[in-house]
């Protein structure tokens, strides 16, 4: 019989993607140019040219056979030496290859993580705000996600919530910095908070609590921040990368799990991930992509014109009365909306053309998200629309 | 905790994989091209021109933001609606684009397809011999793998086994012809009394019975041989394909399941299929090798050296007295070993540099595999070794 769980999944609508298709709508009665469309989080640059390049060099020169060939299963061995040695470089981590998983982009990383760490009964822990996407990833393994309510002042952790909360049933802690939705990047003294109550409370429950850290955004950080590497503070620390945001190659489906050699049973979890793909169907990004990105490992796409829009919307933001965290990171700001039901402001936003996306679906009230990965010409002239919003309706 | 049951899959060695790392040792002793290495399943002719053209043009000409973009979570629409017209003219089938889920190849195609229509408890029948990967794929959802015992007089379906074992337990059967590891393809005959076995038992049980049917090899079929189309013959046929072996693209992780528009709930089942991939982190296939397969969907590699390939070993074989069922398609030929332990044979064999697969891992004693996915050449130098193991071991 058809399984009811993945039917009744059917019914949640995204709330971002309803709004994004409100926006295709609408730029359909008005020209899309003139839709101020903050709703989806889609890089807006191009991919590096040398990526293309290499992918053009190796179609027209490598024997074909070998080029499409199978990946071994846990992604194909000078790939994963390539991307331990660029973290090592760049973070002062000891990794080799053995401890490199290659995955189709962070879902894939975080679906693999949390099988690797958790099953039926566990809990795991993440912070509000949250990527609603972990729900499924989580929930469909037998865990249970738990969200600990937000830090409102800065976005950090409320780290008084999630004392009460880290009880002997959670498996692992997952966190998101730079985050989607706040656009905060995690401190030095957040993570090394962070950690030193983990390593408290392994001691005291006798077993592991695993970190497993998101870091699609890692490359999107802004001036003067500091960004640091959160497998540095913590040994059984999970990096989970994608390429998506850092290379403008979200529809290529490529990533990592990086597990931290200090890790219990490190090379046994990257080992694990490959029998976890057996199950789930995986069995590798394709081949021609791991090649392609190992040649591009320390590229980014022009990532500029996030730093750019950033600026000017927490400008106009502040300037408008809005309460607002300046964002360390990522392309999103999320200010506080200016009543406390943020769906109805996003409502009343979409007179003026303006899709913003209501805090509610990220797990936390009162704020709306704004993904400025779309060109700084447009941020300007939205400028205007979220004038009127503001200053017509309050 | 790390989680045992992945910890304990490491300790199960794939024998074929085995097999393919003493061949390659043994090559780096005498030179790879005196071992005859019939041990991995992958294609030895490379991709149509066509594919590799088709990605340098997109490469070079498509707005990279579009070709890298995201795709639909159930795939792009236009490749979608392509393969559903394909499937059309060619089967006689009414698909359309939204009986069509894109997956990462067979194996995530049988992944989404068990988790729509079984759960825990629930049973899913195949039949020896088997592809030994149906056993992670189906038993870390929770389901549990039976195996009919196999027809060995023409490796189509023991169906009195079948029909004792067909009880109200079982969700799903899982069927591959052609068939891996044994080359034969299921007669018109033998579907249609399948079909008209499990039609009775789900009016019988009153539920649905679904047919997986896994058809990498669908292409793969030797002259004279009639193939018929699975879902032609029954209703809630749930098809899993994959371009690795029809386009020679094993690495790049392209397939899908196509739901017969017959189905129960059928377009229900291929929305769920999306649900599922939020589950398991797999969010689609590359967008660019989605785009590039569309455009040579009714294009196959030159497939014509494996009827070659078997034609030769066909006539060989039997000349030796070894009793063989001449295979219908794929690149596997499946002879009786001449002696009961197909183990022991393949250790023998080893010592002719002959690197053969024994049949246990497929689910039944006394045979052995050759996977002749190589050069003919190859081949042909291999007869001499072949001769020599039977007479002088036998």
């Amino acid at each position: 019989m058809i399984v009811q769980k993945y039917k009744d999944m059917l019914q949640g609508k995204s709330v971002i993607r309803q709004l994004s298709e409100f926006a295709t709508a609408r730029g359909k009665e008005i020209g899309y140019e003139n839709v101020f469309d903050y709703s989806l989080g889609n890089p807006s640059v191009p991919v590096p040219q040398k990526f293309t390049d290499v992918m053009i060099d190796m179609l027209q020169h490598r024997n074909p056979m070998e080029l499409h060939g199978y990946s071994q299963s846990l992604g194909i061995p000078a790939v994963r030496d390539k991307i331990a040695a660029s973290l090592n470089a760049r973070f002062g981590m000891n990794y080799t290859g053995n401890h490199i998983f290659m995955t189709t982009g962070a879902a894939g990383a975080i679906a693999h993580a949390v099988r690797c760490v958790s099953g039926p009964g566990d809990e795991i822990l993440t912070f509000a705000p949250y990527f609603p996407e972990y729900n499924p990833y989580i929930n469909l393994t037998g865990a249970a996600l738990k969200v600990v309510p937000a830090d409102t002042a800065a976005f950090q952790i409320n780290f008084d919530a999630f004392e009460e909360m880290l009880t002997d049933r959670v498996a692992a802690v997952l966190i998101n910095s730079p985050n989607n939705p706040s656009g905060t990047v995690y401190s030095s003294e957040t993570l090394s908070r962070l950690a030193q109550i983990m390593s408290d409370r392994q001691r005291q429950y006798g077993h592991d609590i695993f970190l497993i850290s998101d870091e699609p955004y890692r490359e999107i950080v802004f001036e003067g921040v500091d960004s640091p590497y959160p497998s540095k503070f913590y040994d059984n620390t999970l990096s989970c990368y994608s390429f998506s945001k850092s290379l403008s190659l979200p529809g290529e489906r490529i990533g990592y799990v990086a597990v931290n050699p200090a890790c219990t049973d490190a090379e046994l979890i990257s080992a694990m991930c490959s029998q976890i793909s057996r199950g789930t169907g995986h069995n590798c990004p394709p081949s021609i992509i791991q090649l392609a990105v190992a040649e591009v490992l320390d590229l980014t796409a022009d990532l500029s014109v996030y730093e750019t829009n950033m600026r000017i919307l927490y400008k106009e933001l502040t300037a408008l009365g809005l309460e607002c965290v300046k964002p360390g990171g990522t392309f999103y700001i999320f200010p506080k909306a200016p009543e406390e039901d943020a769906v109805a402001f996003c409502e009343k936003a979409k007179k003026y053309d303006l899709i913003l996306v209501p805090s509610d679906t990220f797990g936390v009230k009162g704020y709306v998200r704004l993904a400025y990965c779309i060109d700084t010409e447009k941020v300007e002239r939205s400028l205007e629309a979220l004038r009127r919003l503001i200053k017509m309706e309050y």
